[in-house]
């Protein structure tokens, strides 16, 4: 057996048993740890970026992957209501690349980290036959309780913070052999709301997420976190983010908007818009997961969507990017 | 130019600068980054490790790799004076890749977490062409302070924790085929002192660094970043570590032993051995250097060793692994 037939999800699950999950407030499925210290806890969260996989050079400067491998570590700790503070930084790179390439790299990585005032602290250096770039993002949560999937609860509004679907268009640009405009300047180089993610946890939101997998899958983990029924309203997400196709709207991850739930009645902190509601799982039988409503809805994605596998041991069609299928 | 051609120390120093370094107490040379928090402050350290230049499956298991990778990021952190409370993992690899890898290396990582209490909280797994594992490890000072290169004071005596040139010792052994003994498993397993670190700052110590690039050349950063002069006894090296070459006593890293400096005087905590003693830089001229006394010290090893490049622009003997150039 390869981890290609594990599956990223399963391989996740794998993995985490074996390493021994670490307890609540932040679980394997979050998008940050929680590391205890004596007088408080740490944020903390880790991605890795491999040349060719998650960026190329020839669509992409260095400056632009700097920058948009910075955010995708620094929008995590933002999804947990965190406050970004320091950035490691690993970079392998064959003995030939450019020394331009790592310039570059390196002032994207300082410039976003400026956004929110954080630093590089540290990080290592060494050969290796391709690009890849390891990003640890720490943070601090001030005494405020970290957002995770798992606290939504049934009459909370759904609100979504920041875009979904622009860097995916981008991509789909890209992929056409357009090489400017908007979205594909949003596919280089997202701009998350950082400072989103403390309003919201200071508002009182119970749950939030970095939409990564796109919206439907990240929305369907934390139903399925939560143990509640989400229902979005595509006309309002729609009108958030005009001239993108609902395809990428629904499915489209990489902007890093947040997505989470607020209490109903609660004012939504600047830039966070109501996209929807929270309702109960239904009597005997019900599950959660994601309803769409609204015009214009292809079919396939009419949903409801659910998280991880069907009743029948199918998988649900919630299911995120699967890097290792890929 | 290329990277290789800027050389790593080159490349870090030109990255540091690009970045911004950060201020005390530890600087881009230290063991670990030092990140202030509201409350206190934590330890954070990462390191690569790529396969077939860190690690190679054909020498060691799954399991040691594992191992070795986490022990080479909570020694870091033992290194700075700290306690390791976490891990982070990034683990890029060929979808091709057998589980059993992954299962093997999780274990590892578990087990060499277990000795120091810390647990993997996080990581993240991509596709990629070769393996690479990227560790990310966090730590507590519990209100000491932080141990850098930069602390040690002439009358200071040099102790070392746990061995240095056991594993260079290995790693020759295994390039001449052999696969076990002692010191085969020494280089595929190491046994930094983690407690040494905490013991040492408890105990007053002024400087502490991991050997990783080989004594001669920790010792020398430490030298030039303290401004002083080390004079090490090569007879109590060989009484501590016997049955290895005096030159990997000399040059070998990844024993992660601990080496640093002690006000004279003060009981060294156990674990812990006097090797050496501090002297203040000569008068006009002198330079911050180490110097080797004892018998049997190869010539091209006699020193004294010095600290980056010598006056006339040329690199000091006490230059470590570049990464880059292998």
């Amino acid at each position: 057996m390869s981890v290609s037939d594990a599956g990223e999800f399963g391989l996740i699950a794998r993995v985490v048993t074996r390493l021994g999950a670490p307890g609540p407030p932040a679980g394997p499925g979050d998008d940050a740890a929680v590391v205890p210290t004596p007088s408080g806890s740490v944020i903390a969260t880790t991605d890795l970026l491999v040349e060719g996989r998650h960026f190329r050079f020839d669509w992409s400067s260095p400056y632009d992957v700097g920058r948009k491998a910075a955010a995708q570590s620094l929008a995590d700790v933002a999804a947990m209501g965190g406050t970004p503070t320091a950035l490691l930084i690993g970079l392998a790179c064959p003995p030939s690349t450019p020394i331009e390439i790592v310039d570059g790299v390196a002032d994207g990585l300082r410039d976003e980290c400026a956004l929110v005032g954080a630093v590089v602290v540290g990080g290592d250096m060494v050969s290796a036959s391709e690009v890849c770039l390891a990003v640890t993002a720490l943070g601090e949560l001030a005494g405020r309780t970290p957002l995770t999937r798992a606290g939504a609860r049934p009459s909370d509004v759904v609100v979504l913070a920041g875009t979904v679907g622009r860097s995916a268009a981008g991509l789909e640009l890209l992929l056409a052999g357009v090489r400017d405009g908007p979205l594909v300047a949003a596919h280089r180089r997202p701009s998350p709301p950082y400072s989103a993610g403390p309003a919201l946890a200071h508002a009182g939101a119970s749950s939030l997420v970095d939409v990564s997998d796109g919206l439907l899958a990240d929305l369907g983990h934390v139903a399925g976190a939560s143990g509640v029924v989400f229902e979005v309203d595509v006309a309002a997400l729609r009108a958030l983010v005009p001239g993108v196709d609902v395809r990428h709207l629904l499915t489209g991850g990489e902007d890093h908007g947040l997505v989470g739930t607020l209490p109903a009645g609660v004012d939504p902190p600047p830039g966070v818009a109501v996209i929807g509601r929270t309702l109960p799982v239904g009597p005997a039988g019900g599950r959660p997961e994601v309803r769409l409503v609204g015009e214009g809805i292809p079919p396939d994605l009419r949903g409801p969507h659910r998280d991880g596998p069907a009743p029948d041991g199918t998988a649900g069609p919630a299911r995120g990017w699967d890097h290792f299928s890929h």
